[in-house]
């Protein structure tokens, strides 16, 4: 992930540090679960530190997920997929590249707001807000192509591309909860390739493979 | 959901009532944020009753993720999709059937082990187990009907009855993390249309509504 600068070079040690402590620990082990004590001990900062730049844990959790959102903002744009020339292989090239990135440890691949809202959503409303804006916003960067696609194709039906780019969203979402509760990556890049394959069907680019009459 | 007896008549009261608390707490602010005091509360028992029943909070999780594959396996089983005779019906049937109980507040219909497994799949190995055999254990049910429909279709393909099965439950679990994120379940049941479309247009069932030359 590139790192997005978020502050001038003077205060940006202390805060960019609490960030990028913030995370790393919620992805390790939740929200809830990660104290004030440990986020300054990760980033190598004092609790004074800390209350200098954050009112309290929640603000630093909204926070986070802005730069979250701002720092994958960047890597996805910067990511190889927007080349290809038709709309649809750019949405087909999105997922691939969301398959090729599930590599390291799973602290390492998952989502820091997806794991966030799953425990605060109903207790923290700014946290919960500032989490839907950014999965919501990551999904909106694909519906051009995929309205694209479907003008292209004269793809129509019952679907708009703002819910086939939410529900990627969600795929990628409980890809990762999958990957968690089984320990491994593997699931989380089945479940990618069945969205691929839903693509290619939905597109009339890929057939079902059937035997009539077997 | 329906209730799973688990215990003598004499001892089930302080247990079922903290495995119920636990439920709910869980589900509406996740697994770390919830303490013991909070559980006894909720549950309406001393705190010399809790460590009658379990060592620890985490010995309460393992046995809510127990508890939950059990009473949830128990309702999954009496649910009326199974009654379609074409085993294809019965896969619609299960993936309508979610959609169907995504109704009232979102820590009743959201899932008490993608909630624990997203905080605590690192910190707390046992509590990571006891999910994966909720979550795995209930894909293993749609197996066997996935299996007879790829067979009575000939469909053929890359992927196995398996990973169809294991991808409805990361459709599910990331409809949750989006219906949360977003604070409503419209979200969540757009990407089980989306799932079903899937299983629709993979089985030959539909295919897509494109105007060629568009």
């Amino acid at each position: 992930m590139s790192a997005v600068p978020l502050e001038s070079p003077r205060s940006k040690g202390a805060r960019q540090k609490l960030l990028e402590a913030a995370l790393a620990l919620v992805r390790e082990q939740g929200y809830a679960a990660t104290s004030v004590d440990e986020l300054c001990q990760r980033a190598g900062v004092t609790k004074g530190a800390f209350f200098h730049h954050f009112r309290s844990k929640d603000a630093l959790a909204v926070a986070a997920a802005e730069y979250w959102a701002s720092a994958t903002g960047a890597f996805f744009e910067a990511a190889p997929y927007h080349r290809h020339a038709e709309p649809l292989e750019r949405v087909l090239g999105y997922i691939d590249f969301r398959k090729a990135i599930l590599r390291g440890e799973l602290p390492e691949f998952t989502c820091l707001v997806g794991t966030m809202v799953q425990e605060a959503y109903a207790t923290h409303p700014d946290i919960r807000a500032a989490c839907e804006a950014a999965i919501c916003g990551h999904a909106a960067t694909l519906e051009s192509d995929i309205e694209a696609a479907m003008r292209r194709g004269g793809v129509r039906g019952d679907w708009t591309a703002q819910s086939l780019a939410l529900h990627t969203q969600a795929v990628v979402q409980g890809a990762f909860v999958l990957a968690k509760a089984t320990g491994t990556a593997e699931v989380a890049c089945a479940s990618l390739d069945h969205l691929r394959r839903y693509v290619e069907l939905v597109f009339g680019r890929a057939r079902p493979i059937t035997t009539p009459g077997d």
